[in-house]
This record gives C-alpha cells, structure tokens and sequence, in this order.
C-alpha cells in the first residue's frame, strides 16, 4: 500500500510517501512544505493546502496518517498547529483517502519498538527501515515518514487479523 | 461594503453577511453549517469547507471577519475549534478576501459598547443594529453576525481616519 504521511507545523509541514507492504519499506517522496512567518498566516495555510493537494495528486497513496495533536507547554503554538492540522485533514478527505491517527508514542513504538525513544534513535530507525543511508531532508520529513511507516505496520497487522478470523 | 462573519466550531459553525456602510448595517444572509459528530472529523472538515466556498461564491463578500481562538478551560474544545478555524482561514484566502480577526472584547465593545456584555445583550444589538424583527436562526449565526458588524464598523474609522489624514 502507498501510505502519506504528514508532520503538520505551521512554519514547516513534513510529509513523506511510502509505499509498503507492512514488513518492507520503500520511500517515494519526502521533504518540507516550508512557508513564510511573514505572510498572513490565512496565506500560509493556502501554501500549505496547493502543496499537499500536488504532493496527492502526484504520488496517489492509498491512505494518509497523521500524529494528534499533542499540546505540552504552549498552548499558542499548539493551536496554531491544529488550524494547518486542519488543512492537512482536508487535503486527505478532499482526495477520499483512508485516515489514520497515531499518538506520538504509537509512533515512537511502532517505529523503534519503545514509547520514550529520542528524536535521534527514530530518525536512524526511519533511515533503516527505508534502507536509505542518506540523510532524510529534516527532522519534519523524519517525522512525516515514521508515521507513515507506523501506519503502513498497523494496517498490515489488521488486514492479516481479519484474514485469520475469516480463516 | 458586503462583511462575511464567521462564528467558528466543529458541531455549528455560525455564519453571517452583511452589506454595511459602517454606520448602516442590513443583513443578506445568516445560519449555521451543521455537520453530524457521528461523521468522522475529516469528513465534517470537508463539509465545512464546501459550505463556506458555495457562501462565498452566492454572496460575494469582499471581506471576512472571524474571532480569535479563545481558549478558556478546556483545551481539547479549543484545539478541535482551530482546526475548523483553519478551514475557515483556507476558504477565505482561497477566495482572495481581506481577512480580519478580532477578539470577543473587540467585539463586544464594537457592538454593545462595552466588552463584558452578556451574550443575550450582543444579541439583541446585533438585531437591532440589522433592524431585523425576527430571531436569528441561532446564537452562532448571531454571533458570526456580531463579528461582521465588528468589522464594518471598524473598517469605517479606518476609512474614514485615513481620508482625514490625507486631507
């Protein structure tokens, strides 16, 4: 299955195409969606959302996976990511994708086999589980491909439950 | 000037256009988008940004007007606003319309008078403002109203503070 996944931000949005079988990995796509902290914010989500209707439009996946929202310490920056978040929720039911969401520490466990692992030791597992020994554009592409390769593991896993119980 | 107000939430979003000089104010259209929360968040999204888009393309606004994320007590509530209100900020861009946004207090001052008012007196204003005998289908479309009432009213001074200086 082609999986998109998308790390929403407000100033960088990383999003990364795979295409997987569950167990193996291929990387089509990734890189950032960045815009301006000088233009009007409604602008930046307009930037935004013709960015990641091309990206579907080019890559046609399946199914599309994004973190929740996670609010820690600000407030402010969390509601700012949840207006793109948005965006991004539209962009995928616009194009009639599958939706998933995953905690970050679904993320963190599905990718590294532990909830509380470093930023670092998902980025390498990302570039491992790819096979691609350069290194991925940035921390947001990192993202946007751990949870889609998060996703691209649970499907897999409910497709062969289903197919056990039928069986 | 033709004002679109937007009263923001994911169950009812509040909507409102008026054709105002600043001092006048009439109403042409005003109601709620309502989307089922049995439907999956995408899809109300969807929903959402197809009703703006076919009000902005009836009603032809040259302005938009929506109120700040307000978030109070509970978190959750306001995150699920921002992302709605981020479809809101998308369709507005997508149309190519100046885009305001105010506070409850800027509101509440540019339509009572006075910042603390209660929301049944921002009502009964916003009626009398629009000379419009009838209840307003509800309070969110009320409310969109007030804030488009906010806009034109201030969108004047403006104007008018601006020939000034220039004269």
């Amino acid at each position: 299955m082609r999986v998109l996944g998308i790390d929403c931000g407000s100033e960088r949005t990383g999003y990364g195409v795979i295409e997987s079988d569950g167990c193996e990995h291929r990387m089509l796509a990734a890189g950032v969606i960045r815009t301006s902290p000088r233009s009007p914010f409604e602008k930046r989500l307009l930037e935004i959302a013709s960015a990641l209707r091309s990206l579907i439009r080019e890559q046609l996946p399946q199914a599309a996976a994004v973190e929740e929202v996670f609010y820690s310490a600000n407030v402010k920056t969390a509601l700012k990511l949840a207006h793109v978040r948005g965006i991004a929720l539209l962009a995928i039911a616009e194009a009639g994708l599958e939706m998933a969401e995953y905690s970050p520490l679904e993320v963190k466990t599905s990718v590294v086999g532990y909830g509380r692992a470093e930023k670092s030791q998902v980025q390498m597992m990302v570039r491992s589980l790819l096979g691609t020994r350069e290194a991925i554009e940035s921390e947001d592409a990192c993202d946007a491909l751990a949870v889609a390769i998060c996703h691209a593991t649970h499907e897999a896993t409910r497709r062969r439950l289903a197919f056990e119980e039928r069986a």
